[in-house]
This record gives C-alpha cells, sequence and structure tokens, in this order.
C-alpha cells in the first residue's frame, strides 16, 4: 500500500542525496571546499574558447564525464566574427542554469511535479561603459530581469515560493547581486 | 614607404571600428543602449538549456550569425547527470571569455602582436553555502583567481598593462566584482 505522505514528485533531482550530503559536510567541512576551473585559449580578434574539464571537490581532484567547450566573441555588429556568444549572454546562461537548476531540486523537496520549466532574461547595457566613452557610466549590466514560465502541479503562491527558495540558494544569483573578489595576475 | 609610425601588429580586431563607435555613440547615447537576453528550457533534474539569439543594439533588434546553445547541470558528484558544465563554470567562461577579448582588443590599440594569450582560472566555492548547512557561509565564490600566460612581442611591464587595461573595460568583471540588480518574477 502507498501512503499519501509518500512523495509522488519525479523532477529527476536526488533529494535525499542532498539531504545527506548536507548532513555529511555539516560534519566534515573541509570536504565541502570546492574549486571550479575553466582554461581559456585566445583564438582571433575578440574570439576566444574556454574548456571545462577537471575540478575539486570531497578532498579530492574530480572530472566531468566530458570536457564542456565555449567559444566567446563579439558580434559583428562590433566589426568582430560572432563565433560565439558574447561573454555577458555566457553570464546570463550561467544565472538561467543555476536558477533552474535550484527550482527543480526545491521542488522535488516539496513534492511538486513539475511540467515545464522556461525562463527569458534580459540585461540591460549601456556600451558607452566598455568603449570609454564615459566613466561614468559602469561596463557591465545596470539590471537583469528573469522571468519564469512554470507548469507544475502547484499553486500560483508555490510557485512563487519555488522561485524565491532558489534564488535564496543560487551560487550564481550571489555572485552577479553580491560583490565577489577576483584577482588577476600575469604569470 | 612604411612609415615607422604605422600599426604593424594584426590581432583581429577592428580598433578603427571601435574608435569611431565610440565617437558616434558619444553622440548617440540612444544607440549604446543595448539588451543581451538568453531563453532557458529545463530539461530534466538540474540540467537546463540555454539559448542566445537575438539581441537589442544600435536602436534595432540585432541577431547572432548563428544560434548558440548551453547545457548547464551539476556533476554525478551531486547525483546528478552531468549533461553539461556547472553554472559557476559557465560563468568563469564568460569572465574569461571577456578578459580575453579585452586583452587583444587593448593590444590592437597599443600596437603590441599577440603571439599566444591563455588563462587558467579558478573559484573557491564553499559548497556549504548552496547546501544551506550554514547561513553564514556564502553561496558564490569565496574568490577567484585568474592568471594569463601572454606571449608578446611586449616587455613583460607592457603585457601587465594590457591585462590591468582589459579588466578596467571588462563587463565581466564589473558585473562580478560590483553588486548587479537582478529581478526575478514569475509570469
Amino acid at each position: 500500500m502507498t501512503s499519501t505522505e509518500a512523495p509522488t514528485a519525479d523532477n529527476g533531482v536526488n533529494v535525499d542525496f542532498l539531504l545527506s550530503a548536507r548532513e555529511a559536510l555539516a560534519a566534515q567541512p573541509e570536504g565541502a571546499q570546492f574549486k571550479w576551473r575553466v582554461s581559456n585559449t585566445w583564438v582571433n580578434g575578440t574570439h576566444s574558447q574556454s574548456t571545462v574539464n577537471g575540478f575539486f571537490g570531497l578532498g579530492e581532484e574530480q572530472n566531468h564525464r566530458a570536457e564542456f567547450t565555449f567559444d566567446g566573441d563579439h558580434p559583428e555588429l562590433f566589426s568582430s566574427e560572432d563565433q560565439g556568444a558574447t561573454p555577458v549572454e555566457l553570464l546570463l546562461a550561467s544565472l538561467a542554469g543555476c536558477l533552474t537548476a535550484g527550482v527543480a531540486a526545491v521542488a522535488q523537496n516539496r513534492d511538486i511535479q513539475l511540467k515545464a520549466v522556461t525562463a527569458t532574461l534580459e540585461g540591460d547595457m549601456d556600451v558607452r561603459g566598455i568603449l570609454g566613452v564615459d566613466p561614468e557610466v559602469r561596463n557591465g549590466f545596470n539590471q537583469i530581469r528573469v522571468t519564469y514560465n512554470i507548469d507544475a502541479d502547484a499553486s500560483p503562491e508555490d510557485i512563487k515560493a519555488l522561485v524565491a527558495q532558489s534564488q535564496k540558494r543560487s551560487a550564481v544569483f550571489d555572485i552577479v547581486t553580491n560583490p565577489t573578489n577576483v584577482i588577476v595576475e600575469v604569470a
């Protein structure tokens, strides 16, 4: 017999694992110290390629199942060759991926079955900043808007709460909304 | 006869165009208001796919030469399927692409011939933040280190100055090191 208390949602997230990882890393904080890495190689002009492969976590070197590569470039509008997304679009993709993974994980934890989740992101930029026209204009985005469309077995209030909790636990949302220390050196 | 004053470096960046764009957008700031966009679709579990296509700039809708897609996921270590880079690795790729494009553009402007540019990026994260173990631990990176290896027709001091100027004009460096307003809504 199935208990009415048993979770029925299956969003493909192993919440039991995440809860046990939380417990294990609370007891062994040194295992929680991760290092995420990218290597980048200039191709030509504003075009470069980034490669993601290994990372460090749970006390040892780890590998992805496969190597992931990302081309970055500027568009033809800026007299570049448009061989890849612009770096700021890649940043929006990073934010989107983080928030959406969070939505799925939180939904699983709350036993909410997701049917479809899409998001559109838009970042406003005054390019007079990066072109050095006006020192009062920042280089980055003035604002980023993220709009979710979520079809799920839940009330509109519960869906809003899902998205709010995802923001609260999102690594990239934190990095973008708060200052992060970046040290750039030449070897 | 070639003047000794004529630029000789060719890094594939059209600096004349960028300088004329700077002038044109100083006179017409409304053309400098860009909107960069990404759409994101949840696949399963922590796996989602982001798509980059059009953007708004120079007063009208623009398109990339091609559509760019990026898969984001969590690694097997977190009991996910590792169908793509983690969102925080994508963020490092974004930062790398922005700084390297800047190095090439600044080198062109200073008539420095680049031969090879590579960078390694590493971000430290205490995953007790995203797992909700300790509210004192932030979700994002504690620090990001970027190390450039640059082979160019220039002194070590000039190469360091290139990288410093690239940081100063980088959109993503600004977004990561300073707070950026992000509004998340449910449609």
